[in-house]
């Protein structure tokens, strides 16, 4: 089993609604540092897993639709939920749909999955695994 | 499958009898940087594998019962065995007691495993991984 | 000379007024990290430039001053100019007053400095260094 | 499951022959952070998956197969082929060939994986995993 | 006393003619972590030593100047004399010069200095400090 | 101002006599990760600060007088007082020996300096700094 990953942050506001969280019910934010792995069974036809250069790029993208914003006005967390879980999840499900659209030679081999991780402080992180 | 982690760290001074460890028989000691992870296939209510809180408390409270301490004595290391797999083991053990105890809505769903991997020097870490 | 240094870690919202930030004028947030590091030309009576148990405490004291707020709305940086560099000095500053009131013994040599650094992403970070 | 990991680095010079890599193709060379994992489903007769010490010098051996040197030029990269990816797989084999002529009581359990981890920038790595 | 950082990193080939270099006398590679630091006593305008930003911009351009080359052909290392300290001080050098072209409230305040880290590996690095 | 640094670790045991430090008064241990560097106003023969290999030999030398021991039996640290700043002192003393043995052309040049951080935790370091 192959894997490659690449990894970039984004710096958002957001609060929870949801009493079990204590004091981040308040208006706070995170740095989240986000590393993304793909992993497949076999190299496609580069030598590789996924380009690097590709991967680095269509993640930038995914982080532009959340960086240096407020998560309680995005939609894809309605009703202040989004817990680093959610997010991951949110980011794995968008970089799945931009990697479909990659030319058929620039993708991971069938069968490959997508995990993203995402620190948001030394001591804490969450991770999403989905297929790709 | 979704997972969170959160980490610590404890101080502890140990020998090993074993002949295999060689100037590692010596009384020593080591920081272990301890992080440990829930994996789940779902989330629970609160839209996360687990609360972050919750698990830095309950982590904090099994290091209490390991920093500042000789691990030659602690009844967990008969015969001064406590390797970073083993302790990384007992960790985990104390770990899935203390979750268990906790109210429903704060536990990990159905399934959920626990990782906990225990990095010695920037050099080497150890890890174990049960059901939880 | 000689060194110590603790660290923690606070999670803000902010935003900037000034337009020179580009899009860090909308809500958004950071996970800061924070080194804090006392500088002193000779040990204490305890062979010690500070003791790291009072300055992890202190530290977080000061840091739950921030922890889980929006610092637009916070008094030490009026008109949004929460800027890291001002952030480290605030910081700082509050430090200095507390371990002002150490006890004698629990204190820095004279001539001491602290520095504050504050990583906010990866890749970039800003620092304050004054006398104690 | 426990596992046991140790890490070690090489700096090698390379390019690559597909114009897929675009700048890549120049020659270049990278600092290979390597991180290579031992997966067992129990413990052998030293409550230790493998030794540490013993993991360290078979990886440095391998290391010195490639450190200082120019992959271009080394057989087991035909063609300028050293992705990371590959680089992984060939540490990962002769690996799993120096760890089988270790004594039985030095060896992991049966079963056992191996994963070879190569950070070549703070923001990309590729990893090999593979049976022992 | 105030500071602000950033990072980047480049991937190059080079070789040593100075048989003092040992093994680093063949052709290899190294990945340059390179962080920069501007000192300045005062903030300017924008609360700031310097715009993040506009350091991460400039520090990109001067390493696209060494990225993906062999420092052997390169006119600022004449005789294969790449060492990591000669690197920081072209890079250095380098980003006095960009800094200079910037607007003036876009500089960091007089009396500044500039401190560029690089690190070629876990275990060593190499600098260089300036004046601005 | 040039510097060059490289890093090492060791494996302690050691407790406190003084009361100051409470749970740490009971026997525990730490692993020191150490770095050095040294900082000096212009480079020597070979284009460096001093050589990197040379440095982390002499490094392991020094480590090799306090990898797994119990400090509490060192002379250099009687009556129990091996703070992490005792510790830096003491091995910036030892390198400085062992440095002032090299050939001419090994050094720094004159006026050179040697730091000594030492960190033990993922939240604490210590330093001692000196002429060389």
């Amino acid at each position: 089993m192959f894997s490659v990953g690449v990894s970039d942050h984004v710096m958002i506001a957001h609060s929870f609604a949801d009493p079990t969280f204590g004091p981040a019910q308040r208006l706070h934010g995170a740095t989240y540092s986000i590393e993304i792995e793909v992993r497949a069974s076999s190299l496609n036809v580069h030598h590789v897993v996924m380009d690097i250069g590709a991967m680095r790029t269509l993640l930038r993208r995914v982080c532009e639709g959340l960086d240096y914003s407020n998560l309680d006005e995005h939609p894809a967390f309605p009703n202040r939920t989004s817990t680093t879980e959610r997010v991951a999840e949110h980011v794995a499900g968008e970089l799945a749909r931009l990697f479909g659209e990659l030319p058929t030679d620039a993708r991971a081999t069938k069968g490959a999955t997508l995990r993203v991780t995402m620190r948001e402080s030394p001591v804490a992180f969450a991770s999403f695994e989905r297929p790709l």
